[in-house]
């Protein structure tokens, strides 16, 4: 329109021409948005393309995997993956590199485990590991009677009369039923982290926990498990779901002839000085605004924490590069961040938001890529808006349709990133969501190894991630 | 409505009345539709409940897998299958089992395959594997220069005058860019389909071709290649993506001293009477109306067959075994089929559709699962009906979605089904759709063994095709 139109008063006050006016104007908007979503398109196209052909998360997982290993919170091999991972940022340019201080809790956990069913004179040797956190038994091991219980209901049904001076086996088992495992995990999950607390209230001399699995075999999965803070610490342990089985099925037999017998060696040193790692992509327009992504670099010792969290930090490194790499310029700033201590204490998540508030930085969403490298499903919203998640629906889910990451649903979040929300008000808390199925197979045990990630699963997944994290920075949640 | 109200003119004409009549009638089709909705929902649970608490298909999968083997058309293998498939239905009570006749081709491979890469003196031995229907060498092998191609058309510009004499070695490989990887795999099958045949009408003496996967290892995959019926035939085998990697670059650097050898010893015996399976549960309204639901029994002989195709068998079966379980009685007949020779002829898939018209059935819908036993995306759908998969989603992908089955999309089908289109029109072709990005790791190579198949994954899918076919058999396509 030139000004010429506005100062001729005829034509402005002609209600057809002002309809003229109005029709324009709209087309106009549709032309624009429909530019802007094409443009949209193009650019998921781009980031996809890059990952699939260029992707480096794969074999950065696998220096991790196999160069460093396992990462508990306090170890050699977690300071190893923090000053490579460090370095791993700077080689890649991010404009800021740097590390978040974090004191984390020292567990470890000494020599192996032995656990036996004692059936009579048969010593039956099984699988177990200690839980993460759990205390170590005396030297000479427990022996004691079993009560297996199914529920801490249960336990508080049978009381002290029945369960003082026994091991408690918790055996309730994942209930199939669910289609998401992480619902399986949720509901079954008190057993390991309550469990032991409750038991010991009522005497217990120690706790065996059915692995949090739905697999039937001789892995025991281990985890964190929290004691009363004025209660009595019994030594815990996971049990293969196996040797739960065999274990259940002896006791329905003949109950009045089986002990157990089980050993650990674990124990808390003092606190230990450790990182988060951190690198940024500057924003060219609001540098002060922050939209986070990440995973967490410590992991258990019993295997190589592929999946558990490999695949999150390496796909949150991979989501920055992959910008990087197509020359973008983001509005807002974009942060990488490898969380430090999700397994045994979150420290390095409360740290992370500490600071944010700290340092008076205004966080509009995170992200947390922690459920394994498994193929996108799409990602979890977890935000103040009452109707974030049908926007996002309504404006990026055909954009993400081709890529089959596309389940945009309530929910979401994750340990590292849910401290944020009392840290940053306003946050959007985002869960990436993979495929679910084979997440609790491996979790925390001894297969959770880089053979059992796919490369084309994990890339798709890091590139879903720099998708999202594009479009956060383009348009935000004011839809 | 009674009758009473019929027969009284002044009801039925006054017009307040009349549309009374009609918001009753709209409100009782809403109530009973959405009553209908709510039944259906139901029954999907149970489905579902039904084969993640009890589901026997992955046992029978394992059994299939260890028992039995490798099952190529034509071997005694493939025979034992059919002996064991029949059984399983009969054990499942099915009310029909029978079997039905097909000639199938018997290749086999004979003494296992050598191939060196010449480079002057040095000798470097590679992992190949003849090509399904290849003819073998001469007993003292083939050695020849080669030539690199990477499509039929570079084959054609180069002709004869470069072909002539040398072994061609097919080595384009897979486009990562492709989301779904059978589009990768069908844009790169030509090489192996049809590559040999072009390059014999070159004179080439040989054909080397890259394997069909994008993962890089020393797995190579088979598959069977097509001779022209009047042209003549050079041996030709699949060279794994590591050793083509090393080729190439050995061919870039110095290619004048590059030369390639190879030896195979297969052969095509005569034809063999096989047989595909075939269970039913017979339909209680329209018994000669038929839905369905199958795989291929027959695979290739470097491994198990696992996830092609024992998943989709074992699936289809399954599919079947949870109506009954469940007490459904359906309204069409549903059939579960085995189906004889996918790998190297089709024989199989074309005897049912012949067989079908032959006895005038009429088939309202055919699914095959033929894409590996990964966790359930959804379905593509091949039917005359314009508007058929946008109904589809409108009526059923609510229904679909809480399992993860619901991406409902034009397309579909597969090589044993795909008969049924001309023999018996109007019948709705369904492929069957999991997760892509594993598949072609595995697929036609020495990994395709049970250890490689998830037992949810291949759960989910067997109760997302029970869940189709009940809602085809209750509501057919007549939206």
């Amino acid at each position: 329109m030139t000004d010429e139109f506005l100062q001729n008063p005829t034509f402005v006050k002609n209600p057809t021409f002002q309809m003229k006016i109005k029709t324009t104007i709209l087309l106009l908007l549709i032309f624009s948005a429909s530019l802007l979503k094409a443009q949209d398109s193009l650019m998921l196209r781009h980031i996809y393309d890059e990952e699939l052909v260029k992707g480096q998360c794969y074999d950065n997982l696998h220096f991790l995997c196999k160069n460093i290993g396992s990462r508990l919170s306090g170890s050699a091999n977690a300071q190893k993956a923090v000053v490579w991972g460090k370095k791993l940022m700077e080689t890649y340019g991010f404009d800021r590199v740097f590390l978040q201080d974090v004191m984390v809790p020292h567990w470890v956990r000494g020599a192996k485990e032995e656990g036996v069913i004692l059936d009579r004179n048969k010593r039956i040797p099984v699988a177990i590991v200690a839980l993460g956190m759990s205390v170590a038994t005396p030297k000479q091991g427990i022996t004691a009677d079993v009560i297996e219980v199914h529920s801490l209901k249960e336990l508080d049904t049978l009381g002290e009369s029945v369960i003082k001076g026994k091991i408690v086996f918790f055996n309730r088992p994942f209930d199939p039923r669910f289609i998401e495992t992480l619902r399986a995990y949720g509901t079954a999950g008190d057993q390991r982290n309550a469990g032991p607390a409750a038991a010991a209230k009522y005497g217990a001399v120690g706790v065996i926990v059915r692995s949090l699995t739905e697999s039937v075999n001789d892995y025991p999965h281990t985890g964190a498990t929290r004691y009363a803070t004025d209660g009595i610490k019994i030594p815990a342990a996971a049990i293969s779901t196996k040797a739960a089985n065999q274990l259940s099925a002896l006791l329905k037999q003949k109950k009045q002839h089986i002990r157990f017998y089980f050993k650990q060696n674990c124990q808390t040193l003092p606190d230990v000085l450790s990182y988060n790692v951190v690198g940024e992509l500057k924003g060219s327009e609001a540098p002060n605004k922050y939209i986070t992504v990440g995973g967490h670099l410590d992991s258990w010792d019993l295997a190589e924490g592929a999946n558990d969290d490999g695949t999150g930090v390496m796909q949150s490194v991979e989501a920055l590069r992959i910008l990087k790499a197509l020359g973008y310029r983001p509005i807002n700033t974009i942060r990488a961040v490898f969380f430090m201590n999700e397994e045994n204490g979150d420290k390095g998540g409360i740290k992370y938001a500490e600071l944010a508030a700290q340092n008076k930085e205004q966080h509009l969403a995170a992200i947390e890529s922690d459920l394994g490298g498994f193929t996108p499903r799409g990602f979890g919203f977890d935000g103040a808006s009452p109707n974030l998640v049908k926007n996002i629906n309504l404006h990026w889910k055909k954009l993400l349709e081709p890529y089959g990451s596309d389940r945009l649903i309530a929910g979401g979040g994750g340990s590292d990133i849910s401290p944020l929300r009392e840290e940053t008000p306003g946050i959007v808390l985002i869960g990436y969501l993979p495929d679910s199925q084979r997440y609790f197979d491996i979790h925390h045990s001894a297969i959770d190894v880089f053979e059992n990630v796919n490369k084309r699963e994990m890339e798709l997944g890091a590139a879903s991630m720099a998708a999202l994290i594009y479009l956060i920075d383009q348009h935000g949640f004011n839809f």
